[in-house]
């Protein structure tokens, strides 16, 4: 099959490998019917995790469809339309059902999605089924399930967003874009998207952000506190994941505040004794895919939620390296990628 | 009057200075029924602050009697019997009507309280009188709302405990024992506290916790995880402020799960990527006990809340050193002062 291989970074290429096969009866192979470059893949691909040895795959979101099962797995057929979220889990063990499914005793995350076909391991616990037939207008906002809009969702739900909160979110990547959303959704009263960038500054007034502020550092928490009244965000969703825009949270919250995260942190280092002083909390971390898809599958089939809005480019798979550079070059918000 | 004053670390007197006068119309002068000392006195006493220039007066929580009020203090009389939380507030301002009071815009801490009158800033929004008449069985309770129990009390409720919650409490001190029991009121179903002496494990167990770990470090965290049927507690209530009782109460929490701190941090540092990869969550600071009076007080008025068992000791004001020494050496749990 066809496959996503980082070689080093910046060198991602398009390989031909060996077909993935049953390793376990609790596997399943899904052939790939859409899958996307994250933001997180970017860390990797700009040389900014830790030094690679050899090539590997890479990716971790894709919707398909179910093209074998092993034998422990009842729930799935082949044929069957699925959303696989980013992490695999058993969904039965007690972190499963504590709903953090990433810390599942059973779970971890699997080889590349960026590919053909993937293998699923705990296929049972981590493939969630999409009834019906799946047309592609649909298919951005089920793709924005694997991954993006979950990981937004959790940032807001760490944060402990609800009816009435105020809502800063800092990042205007994807994943901040989906924070936008999924605040106004829990239903924040006032969202305030950070961005400097008019396509993305575009999408999260769609979304629903009520004001846009561009400025950064002490001047853009300065204009958080002018739309507030005078004070911080009860919640600001850090969608980055670096010190400066962490920095940027907790500039921008409310004492008594959370600052809810998401971005993979790079370098990230918090001042205690200030946020001890002010009350202010910081909760969140790899996004439980898995725990949220049962509350928000039946919202995207049904047309109330519609998280795809993220993917503004598509790709043939065999372009993605042009996907890869579109992404680091802030070309493209999200890159969707099409077998 | 006479007044506790730290010259230099380790040196405290009680020295006669200038009566307090009201030195603006929102003032209140208490004289004190009952003051005491407080681990984080411990702190500038043993050292341990920021090096201290001057000599300066001490202590933060106290009972009293309304001595005299400002023109603007309406809801105070003279002779009142009054609770004095740690720090001012006056109330009203966005930040107390969050809940923040330690955050309040006219808010801050006072001089000494460790004295035989006290000035209380933003009186009217700060003390809480309590109706009738107080007996000596009841003054510890009352004294302990004035910072110990409602900052064990921040801790449960910064760590989301709630019905049902497993929680294990780090630190022994009269901030953790309060924990213990603040957890058990707010209805936890297991609460584990650690500690290796057996006057404060008697305290505990009376306070309700189910189990006493005594090992420390990845053992005490072994031994929790034991009780707990394999994994960390949903909350762990870090009483202490120390960079090793912070890693305690991470090693001894679940994925997913919260650590609420109100112990004062000095040197803590956390490790942001492990609590990313766990979705564990910080919450907490300096305790807002302004906001928890009007819950609390009437349980102890009742009788259905007792949180005065920690105070194990009872000193004359001018044993004041005494009683320094006597908590700095742990052969007093928490010293209460009466002038």
């Amino acid at each position: 099959m066809r496959a996503t291989v980082l070689h080093s970074p910046g060198d991602i290429r398009l390989d031909t490998i060996e077909d993935p096969v049953l390793e376990a009866d609790t596997d399943a192979i899904v052939r790939t019917v859409a899958a996307c470059v994250c933001g997180s893949d970017l860390w990797p691909y700009r040389g900014l995790n830790k030094p690679q040895t050899e090539p590997s795959q890479i990716g971790h979101e894709l919707v398909g469809i179910v093209e074998s099962v092993g034998s422990d797995v009842s729930n799935l057929a082949v044929g069957d339309f699925v959303i696989a979220p980013f992490m695999y889990s058993d969904n039965t063990c007690v972190h499963c059902r504590n709903g953090v499914q990433t810390s599942c005793v059973n779970g971890g995350g699997y080889a590349g999605c960026q590919a053909e076909l993937v293998r699923i391991p705990q296929a049972a616990g981590t493939l969630v089924t999409v009834p019906g037939d799946v047309d592609d207008a649909m298919l951005p906002h089920l793709l924005a399930l694997s991954d993006v809009f979950p990981t937004g969702h959790h940032a807001a739900v760490s944060a402990g967003v609800t009816h009435g909160s105020t809502v800063t979110v800092v990042g205007d990547g994807a994943v901040g874009l989906s924070a936008v959303l999924a605040a106004k959704r829990l239903g924040a009263s006032t969202v305030i998207a950070m961005s400097r960038h008019a396509d993305r500054q575009e999408i999260a007034t769609r979304f629903g952000a009520d004001h846009i502020v561009s400025s950064r550092g002490k001047d853009g928490a300065a204009e958080v506190r002018e739309i507030l009244g005078g004070i911080g965000a009860d919640a600001v969703l850090e969608c980055v994941g670096t010190a400066e825009s962490m920095k940027q949270a907790f500039l921008s919250l409310r004492p008594g505040g959370t600052v809810g995260y998401v971005g993979v942190p790079h370098g990230v280092e918090l001042n205690v004794p200030a946020m001890f002083g002010r009350n202010q909390a910081l909760a969140g971390g790899v996004a439980p895919v898995r725990n949220y898809l049962d509350e928000l599958l039946p919202e995207v089939l049904d047309g109330s939620l519609q998280p795809g809005a993220v993917f503004d480019r598509t790709f043939a798979l065999d372009q993605v390296a042009d996907a890869y550079r579109a992404m680091d070059e802030r070309t493209a918000i999200k890159a969707l990628l099409r077998p």
